[in-house]
């Protein structure tokens, strides 16, 4: 049995606090379970360099944890005076993940940078992260419609991210801190309402696994992807 | 007339939220009207190097803010590499100011480390931070007591903290970014609700003030402090 | 047609020079055509701290670019007194994939630290990192076991890697860096020649893709990986 | 009885080489005691960024301690690669109390930066480099006047810096190392000859303090800050 | 007797493999011995900030060790964050000495930089490198030559280095790492073929030496840079 | 001419201040014309790593300049959070030059570091270092001494240091910085009074230099190296 009688293919029980910060473009904390996630979208007029010259826009994101986000304090990155390697690569793929979901084009030549710090970590930061991240994207290309910066929304589909793993010989959805760390495969999948794939990621720590397993567990993120990606709507509004 | 409408003499709207990080031995969410810090409260069995070989404890404080806390986004310190001076000597001045509020040989060979993060910054992120930290600090002993680790409670008395200033001739309590920007003498009251002095940073960029402003400024301030000194009493439960 | 008349479904051709760096306990020079990766494997009597009190060993990776293995050249790393993000996230994924095809507990307590610099740089440095860097530490093993520290050969199977890419709508092998910056959709997919996945990294930069063409792109990966396995095996002799 | 025979409100034997380092444009060796700190005033045809598009001027201070200015060596901050926080938070309260001496208009669209290098270190090092830093100062608003640069003088008046404390029961003046490490109170004031606060900083680490000893404290800084005051303006000349 | 029976005046094995990464403008990897180092010059049309608004061009050169290229692995520079004082040293040397082969004017206003990273270390990288460094310095000359960039040859000699010293009593030629660990006296030595010095560097960790040892030391030093110069000239075809 | 009318072969003025920091081991702050360097040994009982376990001691050295030693202000190192190529260069010159001079296993477990701190510039900061600090040093042996921790002067001889250079087709002695920045030649040479080499580095910036015009350079400096030589035993009295 999972904790707290979950079934396998049972999400955590998932909340949208949408406009947390309410001076910043988007905002939104978002929760699954134990882990919250606070994102943050803002609206800067600049482009990075590799776009000068044109009319397109970017999506950037940046990932932190509180220091006591965990069972235990972590130092501070800021007192490290350095992101760690985990930090870097999350933030990375958040910001990926994103720009997925928009067109850079009708965003213009602006940028719009999300900001997902980890209050509360049990298992799951990354994908709340780019869930979350997505809603307060969306957020914030609806304030700059309503007040005519852009014309046409730029955002073309909800992208919405979740992990699956096998553990104890089972497919499980949605793992939590306790599940993730004894997981034999470990998978985050990154993807659509549709059942399209934006991104995949899949590590056997240690082990292998099968081409049957890989699609059972797309078969249960996409089943819960379908779930998040009709949240995420209703949190936008 | 003040924003809001408020009185010369009088706080903004304060709100404790216990408990908001569950896991952590102390954690409280305050704001004071639109500056929220998060502070969190680790305890460690461990002492800082300058206490080996004694029996007393050490209380410390960290100290960041969100990169999206202010009205236009800031560079996140984690990925500069480098946290700024002004935030170093905050976290200095907090964990200054809650030393004083305990007793360090009955809190015994151990560390407890206040995180203070802001959500959102509208000036006094500071003395919020000294304000929320005694709160998490007091609840973290109540749990070690409650644990038996330490027998005695070693808070002697609580210590809150609160800015006031000269603005427009008007000498003005708890002061939000806008009066803060503009004023002539900016000074930062720790204290204890007896009216004792912890700390008393006064400042007049570009000014000087004299010895009968200062006292109009400690007056106010401590008409603050016991306010404040009451709510968190409360807050702790 | 693609460039230098390569078939989809065809690998670069590929070379290994064993015992590029005598001295060292494994090393391989491999190129995958213009792809040129030097992957050195160092034991060392440690280890890692989360491993203390056990008898466990560890593989760990670096990698490294020299600037001018690219067409215009690249800031030293070292000069900049950091590894990049993309650094970062590359050395951790050859970490843990080659630790997939070793037995730590049979490694003994010891470090095996596989070093991949990148000479020249032509598309697919990660993958043709995982494919020499299982070369030098198999190597590294069987030197260990010929100076009779370790009794059994802790390696369990090859891991091999290959990239696969969408470009013009058609699922192609091997992308070369002028493919590679092209492509719809780019996967990393570091398996074994029995057709179990190590590890798949897909991404659609600004796309989505479909399982079916998850599917086609895996299909063609392992062709490729039982390719590469073979090589594997006669060069290490 | 205090070290050498001095009576509480007595300041230690004080002396000003002026032009210690002639090539630049203001300059001083100022000793307090066993304290002594070079200070070095360099004027520079460029203003901070926040200051762009205006005619106003700057000053700014920087402050070091050579590595064997006190009785054991400290670790040089250069080949640390920080400045430490306590090094930080001097250099901006240098900063600050020096803009409070001088019309930033009347200066001109240039920055003056003030270098405060402790030679030798035995207690009160802030405030010698502000009132040193003061004399190098009005030294270099001198010569940019003789040199045509500026019509006016922009310094407005004297600002010097002490430091009091409460030790044994005592209120006592210009404390040396030995004393501040002992001190119950510790308080740094700046101010001027007609005794207006430039800033006051006190602290009382792990205790508390009464409003009666603050106005104790101030009433002996400013007896002090009067003879420093003349003993700057003689320097000068 | 010297190791491998080598005579005190006898160069190591020198072997040079010019065009080693074939899409930079110059390149060659050079070895004596068991000492090997890659060394690639890159143009880029871009000057220096200390020759802006000139017609002038830069050549320098940066200097790197791979982590096995020793006996026992070293840390990696781009992983520690920091260059060494070691590395520094050697890469000022190799572009101090190189720039005295070329006529800056000729070059014109673009910047030649030549990485030298050594794949394996036995004694000797840095004079490896100046002569190594030479050799792609010219290539690329005749590359850009041969593009119609410049006119006119900007290579006014060949510079070559070696070391010397004094061990057991007696003078040898190119030390490998067991003996230079082991010398009394060390010396660099960057010349030209007709005899004349460019740089000279000598050292007696702990030891002094006299003028006709110095002598001595240089008359087998240019016996061997005319070696090594008539073996570069050939290198470079 | 030189400048105020030197002759080739003549020193600047040389003056020394021993025991400008009293309570250090050994100091003096050492003047050659306008270059100004305080030099300042510091005794600690503790070993480099690399002599654990012996009865040998360390002699080590730190170099750095003041802000405004030169005719514009540098930005401080500390503040740049890195000592540049030169500072490293120095400081290891500086401590090898020094270990020339002394029994390290006369002078025991324990650690010996000179600072050398540039107060103001003007050429030859680096052999007034070596000068100065031999004189540092010697005093730190003697207190040493006097104090019962060591039995025998572990000092062998003076070690002292000159600049000489080639300008307008004359070698001079001894240049200061305007000389400096325009000699073709520039040698620092460090020795002893019997004429002795401990270091000699030579370098011809983009030009070369004859066997001949070394020994001329040679005979120039060692001239001025028993004047100095004189001097620093007068200094250490």
């Amino acid at each position: 049995m999972r904790p707290e009688g979950r079934q396998n293919d049972e999400l955590r029980k998932m909340t949208f606090e949408p406009n947390f910060i309410p001076h910043a473009e988007g905002s939104v904390l978002v929760s699954f379970g134990r882990t919250r996630v606070l994102c943050v979208a803002s609206v800067e007029e600049k482009q990075p360099q590799h776009l000068t010259g044109t009319q397109k826009g970017w999506v950037t994101a940046e990932y932190g944890m509180l220091p006591r986000a965990t069972q235990t304090r972590n130092k501070r990155e800021a007192a490290k005076g350095q992101q760690t390697g985990r930090t870097v690569e999350i933030q990375r793929l958040i910001g990926r993940s994103l720009r997925a979901s928009i067109d850079l084009d009708l965003l213009g030549p602006r940028t719009v940078t999300i900001d997902c710090d980890v209050l509360q970590a049990d298992g799951g930061t990354r994908t709340a992260s780019i869930t979350g991240g997505f809603v307060a994207l969306a957020m914030a290309c609806r304030r700059l419609r309503s007040q005519g910066v852009i014309i046409q929304d730029p955002i073309k589909f909800p992208v919405a991210a979740i992990s699956v793993g096998i553990l104890d010989g089972q497919v499980r959805l949605d793992l939590e801190y306790e599940e993730d760390s004894r997981a034999d495969v470990d998978m985050n999948v990154i993807g659509t309402a549709k059942g399209d794939l934006v991104e995949v990621q899949g590590t056997a720590e240690g082990h292998v696994f099968s081409r049957a397993q890989l699609n059972e567990l797309l078969d249960m993120a996409f089943k819960g992807i379908r779930e998040i990606a009709a949240a995420q709507v209703k949190a936008i509004g």
